[in-house]
């Protein structure tokens, strides 16, 4: 087994594991979204009348919980696409791994709050404040690896770093505004946590500039393997990979 | 470890990660469903008189536990053949892919709502509507791989794919056909959801005419390890493709 | 990558995704088990007088915790000490595991159950019925695959797969018996459940017997490094392995 | 893939699983503890007024997420570095890993029944308890594997082991010393639970002093990759460790 392989495989024992629980705390958070969703509880005599009338009031959770899904996912993607570049880990990285996680668990109970109480400021500073909290620990996490060429490789395309960096701090920039126009307006500082999914979902310029570069060739395209399902955040540099001749991998 | 391994024992990190989360998140969904089972509170003085009673109520919920836990089931299967097929992800497979998982994560809702309200017709239309989309969106995430072999195999047998799309769309239109039903009549609908699972456990003709094949020796088995486990929404096909060409997976 | 390898490493795709999603599975319903722990609500005025009598009232439910973990623990290193058998798998096996999976996540349910009413009797007979089931379910599994050695390897033991289902059927019938006794005394049956977990965790005659055989040479050991952590329903057959020299693992 | 990356990558199936199941067993209970934060439920006339009072009355319960996350964070990450010694598997260990897994699953009940009344004593005893015994069960399983080199390498340095016993019983004592000033008072007591994850998290002198060694080139990294994401308990011991023969792992 060589340092190639290494890399290619996933085989570092210890980031391994790392990623693995990290996506076990994502998968079970995100499905915690739903516990949201409560059936209402209905005398039987009214349940024929009342029940369609109190099932469309939980439109607003129900918004709530696709928006908070899509936001986790987002970070997941985030996450999956920070780690790739990462190629050692330390105690520091584990901690800073450990507070992302503890922002990301930390999200249905601001969603179930914004869900209960989508009238209210507060709840728009509690959910905004979270994911602007959520934001810049990626971000964090990011610039601890990434300084210095700390635990991600030399050769590591600075113009990349940048761009990633750019982009992580994008959604905390708008959930930050969304917090300020929430002191306005509290309706439509929600439409800015919808922006945010969108912005990130569809592809940005610089995504649809690079899948119509050459497909590379198999040497180039070995090392990057594992920047394979690469997406969300920084997901411009990483796809060349995927575009290599499907015989390669 | 060289190319040949890496697509044996799918270390393309990417996808795997991507399997990985989706199991994570199916199986805390499929393990949330118990929840709707709630102990009756009783006072002390009436336990032992209706305890009884009071779980023979919970039969309704009992059966959609096991209802929802099979389809939930069926669709993991299901996700599980689809990704033994794709090669490659990009970020539109990836957002495809987290829009299935929030279809998944959602169905504990009207698994609750219809096991609470099994008599009310909405009850039906919802949890019909939500695997009729969450069906739907399986096939759009089978068709964006599969047109122009975009993630897939150059040499996927087109046959296998149309028969696929066929098995997939098939429980949506069930779904659907219960969901009209239900307006004429609510108990005989649920019937239709129960055909699912019953149409999916039970071998279809195309898959006992595949086993009836001659067992396989070790060593042609090992380059198709990795179909071996296939069942479910696309089961007969995959046996076959992956004897066609172990060196092309 | 050789077939060697392929046992070795679990690299058989199919059956390691079974696995990972089983593992979720499990792991999930065994945490959900403390959800039953609900601490007491106690108005500010009675709660430094009333906090301790009402904790220590919880004891039932914290002894179910306890031997559920403890039996669901004893079923997940069943399935590990399967698996580690099953070469191949099918159809057939996925749902055959999915069944297994569909009583192992109903476990919190009826140990909710009678942790709320440990003195109806009614309580024993779901609680043991639910384990009784489980348990048949798992010999069910274990005799698909090794019957006509369908999905095991064609020189395992026969020995070995007698004693694996006589353990196998152990525990039904403990749990059978448990239910025969609580129409006696309910008390009495409760110490049944208590006696499978003591049976499971301290090793049998058998397993004292194979401790003491020499140490394997490598070539042996190689082809059954994956049966390495092997303990529970059929332990006794797997541990030379493990007793290998440690330079070769 | 041979004996040599057989140890690199963890392809030892038994104790993979292990892992695995642990990793889904720590990654649930970690994220139950979010759901002891609740929203308040207000009658829409007071909402507006009551809402921010109500939340502020969570910081207990905030600060008890935040704690308890930690604290499980910190088990995860002796867990892991336990693990990452521990070369081969016994049912004993499976037992008291099992055991270790039962104290953290447990770990939501007292952080709940703290959060909901810290000014008791009883709340102050049972969680500092069941960290005690937490702790206790992980020196447990380490003494067990290392005793008479049971279950790790030969020339494992008897310091490391050492070393990490220290540490492995620094977290019980000093719960021991907050249980026993609780019953002076219970508000100082609360600052010894927070002390333990900041003397965990900060790195000791031993930490200092070996990152300050000359960073080791790519090729010499290789070998003791596995070692790589060492933190926590015993991060002290690994890095030293995996330098001194990375051919004995």
């Amino acid at each position: 087994m060589n340092a190639q392989s290494n890399r290619g495989t996933g085989s570092v024992l210890g980031k391994t594991r790392v990623e693995a629980f990290s996506d076990g705390v994502f998968a079970v958070a995100i499905t915690l979204l739903v516990l949201n969703l409560q059936v209402p509880q209905l005398a039987a005599t009214v349940v024929s009348r009342e029940l369609l009338p109190r099932l469309f009031e939980l439109w607003p959770k129900l918004l709530l919980y696709v928006l908070s899904f899509v936001i986790v996912g987002i970070y997941w993607v985030a996450h999956h696409n920070t780690f790739n570049y990462i190629k050692r880990s330390d105690r520091i990285l584990l901690w800073l791994n450990l507070l992302l996680l503890l922002c990301i668990v930390f999200i249905p109970f601001p969603t179930a709050l914004i869900g209960q109480y989508p009238e209210q400021q507060i709840s728009v500073v509690i959910y905004g404040g979270t994911l602007v909290i959520t934001g810049l620990v990626l971000q964090l996490l990011w610039w601890y690896a990434t300084s210095n060429h700390r635990l991600v490789d030399r050769d590591i395309d600075p113009q990349l770093v940048q761009r990633a960096t750019r982009k992580n701090l994008t959604a905390p920039l708008i959930y930050l505004l969304a917090i300020g126009v929430s002191f306005l307006s509290v309706q439509v500082s929600l439409i800015f946590f919808i922006l945010v999914p969108v912005l990130y979902i569809f592809p940005s310029r610089i995504d649809q500039d690079w899948t119509l570069r050459p497909i590379h060739s198999i040497d180039e395209a070995r090392g990057s393997a594992d920047a394979d399902a690469d997406a969300g955040l920084s997901e411009e540099e990483t796809s060349p990979a995927s575009r290599m001749s499907p015989d390669e991998r």
